[in-house]
């Protein structure tokens, strides 16, 4: 079958088999099926959508375009978590480390950021010497000796996404539902793990900005993954403000920290006890009392055997930026609105994360102290603390991120509910 | 803007400016935007469609990206007619002339064939000698000795159209009204023309199979031509059966001189006098029996004189098959159906046609004395006669021939009323 058949067929809405699917993915990731009848495709795609047999089929194809780990070559009940991406979301940092200690093993591959959502391997590169390209013998024996290891993805791990990805960028392809979740399933399936859990984000600060939509795309990577045989949970969790008190990569670091000595902000912490329990429950280990693993030490511990592996050096200290300044709350009362997506772009100005993927980021700087929805506020009190880096004689990004900042923060006069962290479960 | 931006945009159903439309022709031409871009922009054409400014727009942008004939340098008022293409359409070959001999000038840059539809310079090439490709000096010296002259696209005129419809082809592109219409257009205009008529073909052996489809074609053509100046009428014509009694290259050149000698078939010669009296008002030239230039000699000399002045040779002779066989009717009764889609399959089949750019075709094979909806035939005499060339033990085509053909009638014992040829006039 022509290839133009197959865009033609899915321009018309019809469901494609298998074979289609498979081939075409072949033919693109071996080069004989150019680009541009690729993004005709994905084109055709995002107005048709694809039924989830369809979107299964398309992430196996994308799966087997290259390396799939086999999951007797690492030890135990592999078990890994993907998050859609936010501000301020460092959850994987201690999640990884306390899931490690409970008894799972934790095999995961990571992202960096790009706009205004920040990576994780950008976040653990701020730990001196932490290098996130390990070669694959170094990943298994760090899995074998840690229970958990966080790297990069490497050339090998689906490269159909990788092409298809730089692709969708630039043909106003990104948001299709199909190709998100085949995407992320794609990679997440070569890793050889045996459950998932899903943390999609919604709001102001996330990919998905509805309800509505982030509900579509957990069922998708809910549906996709039951289809490949694999345990699969989604959350939806709010993303309107950023998660934790901190955005920045080594500030975001220094929660994490925080959070693996049992002293984190109640959200962060609190969701990584909350996506620990769930990670565990799919690896079917029974235990009770997992997040006194965090106030024990036994995570930590964990923690800074994987970051020893990995060749990093936490006692050489984190980096920090030249100047912090505090910005002053304009008036007393509640915190009524702390606006995720303003808080990413200042934090992108500051320099902590990448406008193009070629960009070079600052680890040390970002935003700290920030006070979060519902809390009390006294005229003059720092709403957060920006930390930034600079030449003396240059104080434009600092100043459009004060502006942007001034404007992510809204204090009423009454006070204000907390929203719920965590807003549905497909489960 | 970026690329992606525009893709974008008209992805979520807006309407681009004219800015946007010249900036992604231009750059796609000058080959800064990829073709990956515009497949992607193109399919969010196709589902998102464009308002008639937007048509314009994109025609304009693609005849600007060549060469535009300056219509002050082609003597005359310049009037030209376009067919969508069917079965047997050999009119533009007759129409020239007949048009040129009452004082128009047809500036005519015409196609070649592919899939089962014939091109106007295939046929003129069955001409010994005839040279499609003249020099621009010798195109404008035939039209000012002449008052005619049928060419084919040099690579100067609308190169983004050229670009674009190879890529359209292979990325299932293709049935989109302002695509389709921007690219029929982008060529005319870059004609120097005053005028235009349009013949929108419309059934079976046609790209539009309804006459829904044909309208909205019709109505972007006269639409665009008129945003850009010119005076345009479009006429829908029946394309369920094939137009006159022969299809194949030598043989619809012979149809056509018989036209020019007065003693064409009914429906051929009737809508080439239909079409030249469109033609002759809309380049505002008064004269009575226009069709009288087609029995006294002066049509027919300018056809002589225009083919003298490309090469051509008409005393040599037109090809001819090696074989002539009648396909015998198996009953008698009246024709109901004379498909025009399968007898072009059949042409196609004995080497009329080119199922690839590439192929290539024979002058002298096709069919011919084809006899047509409404007209009574005894049992035994030919429906039409097969003119076949081909090795001797590969008698394969010619029996897959014969097989489509048979499909093609209907003999019904009721009279049968002939269909209307003109189906509709959009002035």
């Amino acid at each position: 079958m022509l290839p133009q058949w197959i865009i033609e067929k899915k321009r018309d809405g019809a469901e494609l088999d298998s074979v289609e699917i498979s081939d075409f993915i072949r033919g693109y990731t071996q080069g004989d099926i150019p680009d541009y009848q690729m993004s005709a495709l994905a084109m055709a795609i995002y107005f048709k959508g694809m039924t989830p047999r369809e979107t299964a089929d398309l992430t196996l194809a994308m799966m087997h375009s290259g390396k799939v780990i086999d999951p007797a070559s690492i030890p135990g009940i592999k078990v890994d978590k993907h998050s859609t991406g936010g501000i301020g979301d460092k959850i994987s940092i201690p999640l990884a480390p306390l899931v490690a200690a409970c008894g799972a093993t934790v095999p995961m591959i990571s992202g960096r950021g790009l706009g205004i959502t920040g990576g994780t391997l950008d976040k653990l590169e701020s730990i001196p010497g932490y290098r996130v390209g390990l070669s694959e013998p170094e990943f298994f024996q760090t899995l074998e000796k840690v229970g958990c290891s966080m790297i990069g993805q490497t050339a090998e791990i689906a490269p159909a996404d990788k092409k298809l990805y730089a692709l969708r960028d630039v043909t106003a392809t990104v948001p299709s539902i199909p190709l998100i979740v085949s995407s992320i399933m794609s990679k997440k399936m070569a890793e050889g793990i045996d459950a998932l859990v899903l943390d999609v984000k919604c709001g102001s600060g996330a990919f998905m900005k509805s309800i509505k939509d982030a509900r579509l795309l957990a069922q998708g990577l809910v549906d996709t993954g039951r289809a490949m045989g694999k345990k699969v949970t989604a959350l939806i969790t709010d993303m309107h403000q950023p998660l934790g008190r901190t955005v920045g990569n080594a500030l975001e670091i220094q929660e994490s920290l925080d959070i693996l000595n049992g002293k984190g902000p109640a959200d962060s912490q609190g969701l990584t006890i909350e996506l620990a329990q769930r990670m565990l429950a799919l690896a079917g280990i029974q235990i009770t009392n997992h997040d006194s693993r965090l106030t024990d030490g036994s995570a930590m511990k964990k923690f800074k055997q994987m970051v020893k592996c990995h060749g990093g050096d936490l006692s050489a200290g984190l980096p920090t930026a030249g100047k912090q300044t505090p910005l002053p709350a304009p008036k007393s009362g509640f915190i009524s609105k702390c606006d995720a997506e303003a808080i990413g772009r200042a934090s992108l100005l500051l320099g902590a994360g990448r406008a193009k993927t070629t960009d070079l980021i600052d680890h040390a700087v970002g935003i700290s102290n920030l006070r979060k929805i519902g809390e009390r506020i006294e005229k003059g009190e720092p709403l957060c603390i920006i930390h930034s880096n600079g030449r003396e004689n240059d104080l434009s990004p600092q100043r459009s991120c004060f502006q942007t900042l001034e404007t992510a923060f809204q204090i009423s006069e009454q006070p204000v509910e907390a929203p719920p962290l965590i807003i549905e479960v497909i489960q």
